[in-house]
């Protein structure tokens, strides 16, 4: 990125400037076809998954089930069922659109030959995504769920027809999506596709896996009524969504960051707004225990000592707000005894 | 940028890494709302320029001159007459969109009070905007035309009804444009706006102005006929856009980058292709003439001495390229002398 970022030519330009940063472009365009295995001519770079949605699905009306993110529920009508487990039920792919993986639950669904389109912005980095180029025609993606940085994306169209560009002018990106091209973020997401395939290769995401699920199984010893949502399922590795009755997430969240960890609470990419999970409302959980519901990421760099440090944290926390709730509808005597832990 | 590019939160988080990436993404807001004369609110980032102009323009069918960009005319009608000298006739300004000045010629354009919609990415950070806050509706810009990074851009929305969003999801950019922002690119593009608006307050491109009008005396002294476009107009300072007979643009493009100057032929922003400019067409240029125009883009670092070299290269060439020509259409011995420069 900081080559792409010293590098001042358009890539639209023919001379030496001009060359260097489409050279810049190509390579990061070849780094995410090898990722998908495709050719590099099926891959559109866009400011993001959001805009690659609009591009994959505006005026084709395909059918969404309430899990998915909004940017692809804009686009659709909500007729696709989900299981309480977090599974879609898929009646036809080819009108259908379905994510690889959820956001918030971490949800993985199968996909079915002919899917029309797939948001793969959970999966991809995570887990395999090689089915996708035999299953899919259009998936989109975005660099910052990998590593990349944030504000660019791609739409990868393996077959069908070309979609209709919406953003028109000098015909970059093969005519299917136009505007001189953000080189250094684009650079930054092949370098990212790049190394994320690497890692997800050597089974990184396996050591993931089993430090989310020594961070539940602390979660679940310490707090007893947490509801664990999606556990049924198969879920990506670094993901965990729960709730424990009575402390509400957007509470969580700010009791967590005084304490040091950032955690989220509904769809973190709603500006500002937080109401109660469509995502956990589909999956048929009450409104209450929803707006209850916290999301908790790791990574490679996560370590065991973390998520049970987390663990203890919000345990602690937790067991202090039951206490303060149960003293609230007590005599002054009781809550004074209940406040004191006996 | 450095600073954005090391920030992992998302500006939508609430937790303390959100917090700073939300801090970065206003900061750059107000940079740019101080530029334009108006409240941040009315700001809001895009990818570029292009997909701001498709955020402004489409489904309005306001009418715009051929000598618009193509991101300009893929959404308008043709409707508006444009002078030899490159100036546009605006007969309703609340149904037009005028560029502040154009990409090829430089020329600058009298914009008209409640004039619909501005694209203003060739002025800004060269010439004076300050009267675009009170005759405007929209103006849309670009980060890497003053200096920022390529593939951010914003629109500005002085008055009249709220563009209807194109991209949608998550509702950032107070609902106007969905998706997780380029905090960099965003961060970047806040920094150049505020440093080329101090250079324009500080006199830097009247300087410009004079190396540029040293480069086109020193070319009109070697080559005759060359003909310069726009040159009884007001104009950009660092734009020169001229045309000598029987030397193709294109041609000038690669003679000139092996000699190590990067000029451009028609417009820079179509990939790779090549055609006569619609804007010198625009301007009742002949095709034949139009095909042979290139633009010399020059800069606060471009020194007399480059520009001079340009000019020396430039019309040594052209005269070995014109005997070329020449001798073309002799008989051998004629054509031997002319080669010889007798």
């Amino acid at each position: 990125m900081l080559e792409a970022l010293a590098c001042c030519g358009n890539p639209s330009s023919v001379h030496l400037e001009g060359r260097l940063a489409r050279g810049l472009v190509e390579r990061a365009r070849r780094q995410l076809a090898a990722v998908f295995l495709t050719d590099p001519v099926n891959v559109t770079f866009t400011s993001g998954a959001t805009e690659a949605a609009a591009l994959a699905l505006a005026g084709r009306n395909l059918q969404a089930s309430d899990v998915e993110h909004e940017c692809v529920r804009a686009w659709t009508s909500s007729g696709l069922e989900t299981r309480e487990n977090g599974r879609i039920v898929i009646t036809d792919p080819r009108r259908s659109t379905v994510q690889l993986a959820n956001s918030e639950t971490g949800v993985i669904q199968d996909l079915p030959v002919g899917l029309a389109v797939c948001d793969a912005t959970q999966g991809l980095g995570k887990i395999d995504i090689g089915h996708l180029s035999r299953t899919v025609a259009y998936v989109f993606v975005s660099a910052h769920k990998i590593g990349g940085p944030k504000g660019v994306g791609a739409l990868v169209c393996f077959r069908g027809s070309r979609p209709e560009p919406r953003i028109r002018g000098g015909g970059q990106e093969f005519g299917k999506r136009s505007g001189t091209e953000n080189i250094a973020g684009i650079a930054g997401f092949g370098a990212a596709a790049e190394a994320a395939a690497q890692e997800v290769a050597d089974g990184v995401w396996e050591q993931v896996g089993c430090v989310r699920d020594a961070m539940e199984t602390a979660i679940s010893d310490t707090v007893e009524d947490v509801v664990l949502f999606g556990a049924d399922a198969d879920r990506l590795p670094n993901t965990s969504c729960f709730a424990a009755k009575g402390w509400k997430g957007e509470t969580q969240v700010i009791d967590m960051d005084l304490r040091g960890f950032s955690i989220s609470a509904g769809s973190a990419c709603s500006s500002g707004r937080v109401k109660a999970s469509n995502v956990l409302r589909a999956m048929g959980v009450s409104r209450n225990l929803a707006a209850c519901a916290i999301r908790v990421s790791t990574g490679p760099a996560t370590e065991l000592t973390d998520v049970l440090r987390f663990a203890e944290t919000w345990g602690r926390c937790r067991n202090r707000v039951r206490n303060r709730n149960r003293a609230a509808s007590l005599s002054r005597k009781d809550a004074d005894a209940v406040l004191r832990g006996e």
